[in-house]
């Protein structure tokens, strides 16, 4: 059982909706993790569900939940620190997709990465239907495969009726890649009409990677094995 | 739980079902994608479980789902993607042999590969009821089994009195083998009075298995182990 | 959830059944093919159950299930073309011990092996009751253990009052052993006042050995690991 | 689901459960086996449970179940001959406290090892409450745990406010120990005012070892790994 | 399904729950243990749970359960003796939370370690609002993740709007800290205004590691595999 929790008000009534959990490179969640920081998003609800590994996440000295909703205006990205369980996406992402059809979200927006082996140049996008793309500057994906929350949740948004674009990041794979982020982060702005730099995006890249490797070193390992545990911020 | 969801009207009344999953050799989902592509048949509509790895198929920037119907009169094809995994089988087919039942369709075709160990020179057949071979030109199986989705089906069907038939076509065994494919279309074209050029099949094979190796070693490994994604237009 | 389907009549009120299922040197699952040649037994219905592997079984171009039962007058066997799992084992014999109890069934006959690791000698009997051991001529086994569907099938039994004798065929224990099984279908025939000519069992063996070899190794594997699917009849 | 069948009356109004399952050095089932035979105390019931691996027992022609109940005027000792797996104890020691909650015992006496490295020397006690222990006449244990079915069936006789006592005999760990044994059923013995001479228990230790370890041999693997199963009578 | 049973009468209105369970370096359990052993605080209540490792404590003769809530005036310790499954985890927090919500508590505080890789110098605190963090005297926590019981007591203290504060001592990680449990008691002792000598702390560090290390050597090894098995007072 999953739980969307809201502790704000969350008017999404023909916004959009941003998926960035953590997938290949890690590049939508991190681009989502800079749009929070770039817009200064307020954490306006979050999601639990029985099926999540037991762990939160400290912030800044506030104990936050692991998968969140952050907002700006009707914008709301739904953001994860960790991969949800294969068992538990399913579930999260069909009520995921069920809230945003009852918030009447005029579009949901999933980031992911394709891994190609080698840092990525380009960013392709698809659609639930094919018409949805003509918001869209970037090439369409001529074929390939989303896997994890963004594919399913892509699939349950086409299932509702829910205009679903998907926007995949070339990245190198198994690295944290925040300049394919920037991609992605660049592309939503267009989309948006909104003005990000992405400029301390890619000066923090370096940086950024170094501070995620220590984490991930200092972060005690997770004791049933097989799940990790990507974290950053 | 799974589920059929119809996209458009899917009347099957007399008609046949073709059953194509990915199975040994992956030639019932080779022919079947041929069959898809050479009569154009539109996506009707599709099937989704919780039981399913979190996937979606991009296929020309379109987000498709990887169990598909496809239809063309009154014929529809269930085309899926990635084989179901194991605990997911038995509820899947029985929810589209139930679908059929109430679809009223005549029979119900399943395609198959029998692994051999070398290039395969036949096509074999076996029925629900031995009388369904009448409709069949290739030689029936003596003895041997069907695994998988076929094999649940093809039970499924037993169960419910809809007249089934399994297609085998020998094959190599852990590779994909357009080769066989193309000797299930024509004993299908027979079957359904369609004419059907293999031709291109047959050219396409060399390419295609380039292409499909190309895109397992692209592709994302599913964390989870175990299921082998196999992806194959 | 396991079925009971019947396809015909099943009179077994005052009869017998007999469990045939594979276990330890496929004793069982063998002599019950035998009896079901010999007798020209008919399917006279099957099991389904979604704790089972999804495969049918083709014999002779028809598509049968793996969980069959075959009638001859008031004799049913319950043959296995595979092991059910052992999640499926107490759900499937509790089923077909409730059938039985329902059918009014004089008793019903476990086939099993006892593994002693060399060509085996002796058949050994144990009952519900000792008092059932009365019918048989064998020596009754002093201490051991029957595993498998056998052991659960005689628990059942004994649950529901409802005669069981277990055969337990000596055997060399992870090989197929029809000449065990011959040793079986000599103590059923006593019991069951049957003549079976156990002669073409005996010549067959060895053919027979070779052949299931041959077929084990032509059978695609199940890709879950763990079980193995013996395939013989 | 676990269930208690009674094949006989048992009353046991302000008598004593003595629970007699494997665990370490099998000391507990050893013990209990022993007595059974030394009282000639007759099977009254038993336990099933579908989270039980199939398996029946078979002595001196009786086919009987793994979990049994054996009774002697009002003392019934729960035998098990296979340690029910980790994921059904709650379930069956929550129905053996409800079941004997309901028969008014008077107490329920757990058989257990402390595994030592080497030969033991000692038999130790705990109860549920300390005033419980002026019945023993052995050491209260200062600190340590009981795992597997009795520490389980001990904490849910402290949940009914039955009275529970631990006895736990020192033991060399992972081999059979029918000397450890003997040390219990003395002390079972002047708990329960009973004559039980354990100087045939003592001469059989040796015997008896020996017996267990080819049995252990020739009894066929239960294939899914994990459990092994403890023979011994 | 986890239940809380009381065996006193429990008041914690406008008090302070504190939770103990093993984590990286045990220091919460050993910290709420010499709590409870220092203020001679008495057995209230204890948890159960079917997914809980079959296990009883025995100390100083009593059998008790691993999960307890010890009291001193309206101060509940919730300690565990083993850490709960990942699959209970989830479960027992939130019974705990719905329990102290009930309860009408002021604050719930967890004691938890930061595995850092030498020894510990530090404590820091996060808390469910930053405002909470006003009753603590060391440093917030800046960016991090709290695992296990205490990461996820505390998101369900967030959901319900119980203040919940999380205790971090830095720790080694992988061994027992009673250095790192006595600076969680120093801070302990501040908020809650008790004067807790942890001098004896101190001192025992060095003997308590060395009994702890004693008896996990002679505790029997739980059969499945995974669990270990933290045991310390």
């Amino acid at each position: 059982m999953a739980e969307i929790i809201e502790k704000k008000v969350i008017d999404l009534d023909g916004g959009t909706a941003i998926e960035a959990f953590p997938g290949v490179g890690l590049v939508g969640h991190i681009a989502g993790s800079y749009m929070v920081s770039a817009l200064e998003m307020e954490m306006a609800g979050y999601i639990i569900s029985d099926k999540l590994p037991a762990l939160s996440i400290v912030y800044e000295g506030s104990i936050i939940p692991p998968l969140r909703i952050h907002t700006h205006e009707n914008i709301a990205i739904f953001i994860a620190d960790i991969p949800p369980p294969p068992e538990a996406v399913f579930e999260i992402t069909r009520d995921i997709a069920e809230y945003l059809k009852k918030k009447n979200v005029k579009r949901s927006i999933s980031l992911a990465g394709i891994g190609i082996g080698k840092q990525g140049e380009k960013v392709y996008a698809a659609a639930t239907e094919k018409d949805y793309l003509t918001d869209v500057t970037v090439e369409a994906l001529k074929i390939g495969s989303i896997v994890g929350a963004s594919g399913s949740l892509l699939l349950e948004c086409k299932r509702l009726n829910i205009p679903g674009i998907g926007l995949l990041a070339e990245t190198m794979g198994n690295v944290p890649d925040p300049r394919a982020s920037a991609m992605l982060v660049e592309e939503l702005g267009r989309m948006l009409n909104l003005k990000i730099d992405i400029k301390p995006l890619l000066e923090e890249a370096q940086a950024v990677e170094e501070k995620y490797q220590q984490m991930i070193e200092e972060m005690p390992k997770k004791e049933e094995g097989g799940e990790y545990v990507p974290m950053y911020r």
